[in-house]
């Protein structure tokens, strides 16, 4: 078989999820290339070469601008801070590498529209990282809205919270500055939520937004002392839809009591459907024909023709959050061995990033924005 | 023990729920003054008289007009559609009486607020029935917010949804016409969340909007052809309360699935709180200080020392729906006796008119609404 | 409208309730006789006064010998401690009175025998008080076993739990007192969720059981130093059902974070249901027909067309535990109007009191023991 | 680092779970020894091959015989139907191996006592894969005990529930068939509860039972007609625990509605606890010291300080089922590198075999039954 040679940008959080979906994936999923982990590759030698024999790859390296150019590599997997994803990108599409982004695809549109024109110009192959459209509920979500059974949506209602903040004594990452991440809350799970959004209900056409930064400044984690926070903590929006639906979206570092709650209900006129990311397995589905035997109910997404479900184990033998990334793995494997767009792909996080720009721009101008379709 | 006797003007839902309360508030609490069922008035004179026999009063009366001057009535108990509130409470407030008003307190701010002078020039008690105020589980989340177990709150995330008009067939009532109840879904079911911010966050200050009507015209109930629809089924909005918390509202009478779904979380500094009216005997309670033990607990609010409960059952017996009444009679009628004020009154009513027209106008304006604090 | 006289023995905890049923009953269903609060009977004639005031009783009597033998009385409401039971009810059926009776029947099968031979001998009609029976989901549930739903039933589980005696320091009332009660948990929640098996599933045929008493002595509630307990604190069974059915049981004292936790799940061919006391408006159903969309449905039992709520409020507005004993007051006074049965009667509670006598006995036999027929 | 060579005997479900947990471990956890994936074991040659390619090991074999005596082999892990697991151990003890065996160990206690004596003899390591020990929930559950924040335990009751048998056409596999697996749900999923029971409460001393196979005859999986079954498709069970608690037990293939419901909750003098496998990242906790705000906490179970959970995501990241296998795999060579013994072991297994085989008994002798000590 073909093999697939993979270079992992970064070695941190992201880097260690998607390493571990090259590993896995082949084993549990039927595909037309191999993946190999190939290199890894992070800024400091020492801590890059302890990742690679970590999480298996043959080799380490320390520069993104070599590495991109090798012949020998045919993806370019990006796992940097945000800042770093448009000279990878860019220079990866430049030396004909697919290419695969985490989330957010950038730090805002103007980015974003760099990044697609690259990889359009280039011609590779090109994914967005948003792994949440992997979760099988949320797959299954997606199939049911499709055949029709929610009907006409009328409401739509995401809500991410994890509380990492409340802590005043958090520290400052680089999640909290604006020059290498975009923004904060709005950027880092907003850009979840929306690319969610888009994914069930489809496009936003106008927003109405506010952001709050509750802690000003923060420790550095070094001990270096104090620094500035310049992104939000939180940001709320009212969201208008091309269907017709409205929205409601809250992103928040400081919901207190959570950790990963990603957490959205659409309510159509046929039925309605919640989900929540801590309990990844379970799907809420209410169908209105159940008349008075009607209610919510909770679908364990396990079984054999729910999404994914075939490739793992008996149904009621749950799933976690990193397979989410191996069955990500599988459809851009797919994808680039069939010469098949996958999504959500560079577009989708340009027009996930329009909406992220126009809830920032709300947020200052206190009016509804437009959310440009070009 | 001195009487007090009450006209409740009114028959339908409101009338009775509220009948309920005054029969059974002297078998549960100990009172100093004995409520009377004095009389009961509505339009229809059969119907009024089958409802006085119903619910247990000594009269059926047809004219609230002549009730509110009746030197024997001590309380105008008003449960009509929202356009009467105004001249039936002024009238009422005129004549002496003490005047107990359903909730939303008025069309707009202009009526609350001349109600509110007239029960303040005529020096009579006056209360809203905010009835959720008095929910055990509520005013336990009150209790704990006002010991600071929640620390600064952050986020209130209020939600009230129920589906009765997700079929295209329900009729329009007076509670879809703006002239007679003032609003929509943004004044039935807002009127409630917002008096729930206000009680457990303070006062906001700005909001942003949405309001949607998704089906133009309905049915008239008696058969009589198709009317248009003037009032919102559904609003969104975003609010900025004085104490620097964010917020979000959602408010639809197109919740599919949801029956009355009062729903709101609190995120403070220190713990969360939430709490769905559909279990309404519960509350989550979320404290940072259980560290790596801590979770949401839910509290079965049934203990003698939660509010209003030493009255009731033993611990684990529920409470129901209507007994939210019976407490707003108790405290109406201590309140009565003592000369203390009792809240929700019609100051109360007026502060939250202005949040329901600022988000009237926030939704026309496209921007941020200023609630006016005169 | 002809009246029906009731006589209440016990004004304490059941005492408060039935009379709270018997004030209400009237004003939500329509009813064939207008029952009459005449006379609440207990031991301390003060107490009993006051009871009567606070309840709503016309009179106070201190001799229930004598109030059940009154001409005026149409009706026997036994609401004492168990071992009065079959003396009050076989004074009042040989009287002539209707009898109504609070759960468990009896001490034991022996006394509950002789109870309903009175009852029979005399004509009279006569009720038991399981209330849970008339839980709006409870018969709700009942309704759909009888139309097929479950299929055939393999599997019944019933938990009934309340922490009431994990404290150490809680006082020995006559429920720990075999010679007042009859047993512990086995008799006093045992009763409940043998009528809830019996309700659901059918008659049982042999269980094994097991019976402990974690704290032998308690504190005297008078402070009058301590006594011992000879009552079960725990009960744990299996049951096997005439119909095939396998079942188990455990009620308890000592369970640790449960008030009122009476919760059960019938598993059959075809589907399953849940059910648990302390969220009383919801019922789990499950419907293989569902197939892959299939879960446990949340139903909010509040529809108009689900058992009693048509009498209530419109949907979504919940009901509490003391609505059950107003349900068994319509349906008894129904009952003694038309001269129909009402279940749970005196043959049922023998019935019931049958399966608690095997269980008392299995503990001591150590061995499965049958549930005689007769 | 040294290399632990692993052999896998049986590539099916359970194959597929341990290679993965082999393939896996080491990129999250710091191994003292690397195990390295070397052969696996089956009968059909070209499937064996094919699991063998899929599952990433160096080979396949068709004989175990020959395969638990190679020299080049450290481990032997045993995932065959349930009477080859006392072959497959014995004659991998002999050569010398460490024996990790899927449970139930054995089909009966006689088998079970020659394992152990077998592993003793050779003085190898030996652990038997429960992995549920390892649900970091579970594992946190054992902790909280340890910690006496249950204090005195009273109850303890385990329901393990799934439905793959309500369908009379479910074919009859090496499962129902004695011969071949020892019994049904009370040895399949009995096992898992009674190790769990073990593993948080002690050992039980004596049991009751009942167990019940509600469909006799069921389909061959190759169409090749029908067969009897001649194990339990449910068992019930009251249990006796040397420390003073009762418990219940219940477990079944007739379970509609649940798929992998091993669900559990211990009452103690201090607490509660709760878990249910279908939710295995949150444990619920009741703690009395929170007195009138003590409620059900539900704890996800994904922070750093919570058992195994450091070697993976930040908090908010849940875990699936199989990495219940990873940990398990992680702890076996962590002992196996010591020479420090790994829980559960084959002691274990013989113990939780003895409480099986006396429910088995007790379902035929009608009485308790006395769990031998040796």
């Amino acid at each position: 078989m073909n093999e697939l040679r993979v270079a992992v940008i970064g070695h941190r959080f992201m880097g260690r999820a998607h390493a571990s979906a090259w590993r896995q994936v082949g084993h549990f999923f039927e595909l037309p290339r191999r993946p190999v982990l190939q290199v890894i590759c992070g800024r400091d030698p020492a801590a890059t070469r302890a990742a690679a024999e970590t999480l298996g790859f043959l080799e380490a390296a320390a520069s993104w601008q070599e590495v991109v150019r090798r012949p020998d590599i045919d993806l370019v997997d990006i796992c940097t801070p945000v800042a770093l994803h448009h000279p990878i990108a860019i220079a990866a599409a430049a030396a004909g590498k697919a290419v695969f982004c985490e989330k957010p695809l950038a730090r805002d549109a103007t980015e974003a529209a760099e990044m697609l024109a690259a990889v359009r110009r280039a011609g590779v192959p090109h994914m967005l990282c948003h792994n949440y459209r992997r979760v099988p509920a949320i797959a299954l979500a997606r199939r049911l809205i499709a055949e029709g059974r929610l009907g006409q949506i009328h409401h739509f209602r995401g809500v991410y919270l994890n509380d990492r903040l409340v802590d005043p004594q958090a520290p400052r990452t680089w999640r909290h500055d604006r020059a290498q991440a975009g923004g904060g809350a709005v950027t880092d799970l907003g850009s979840h939520m929306i690319d969610l959004a888009r994914f069930l209900v489809g496009e936003m056409t106008e927003v109405a937004a506010d952001l709050r930064t509750f802690i000003a400044e923060r420790p550095l984690p070094d001990g270096a002392g104090i620094a500035p926070v310049d992104v939000d903590d939180a940001a709320t929006a009212l969201l208008r839809f091309a269907g017709g639906a409205m929205g409601t979206l809250e992103v928040s570092r400081f919901g207190t009591g959570h950790r990963n709650y990603n957490c959205f209900e659409l309510s159509g006129s046929a039925g309605s459907l919640a989900f929540n990311l801590e309990r990844l397995n379970e799907l809420a589905l209410f169908d209105r024909a159940d008349r008075t035997l009607a209610g919510f109910r909770t679908l364990l997404v396990t079984e054999r023709d729910h999404p994914y479900l075939a490739a793992w184990w008996p149904p009621g033998h749950t799933l976690g959050w990193e397979h989410t990334f191996i069955h990500a793995a599988r459809d851009l494997i797919h994808g680039i061995a069939t010469g098949e767009p996958v999504s959500p792909d560079f577009e989708d996080g340009l027009r996930a990033q329009r909406v992220i720009d126009a809830i920032q721009r709300a947020a200052l101008s206190r009016r509804w924005e437009t959310v440009p379709e070009t």
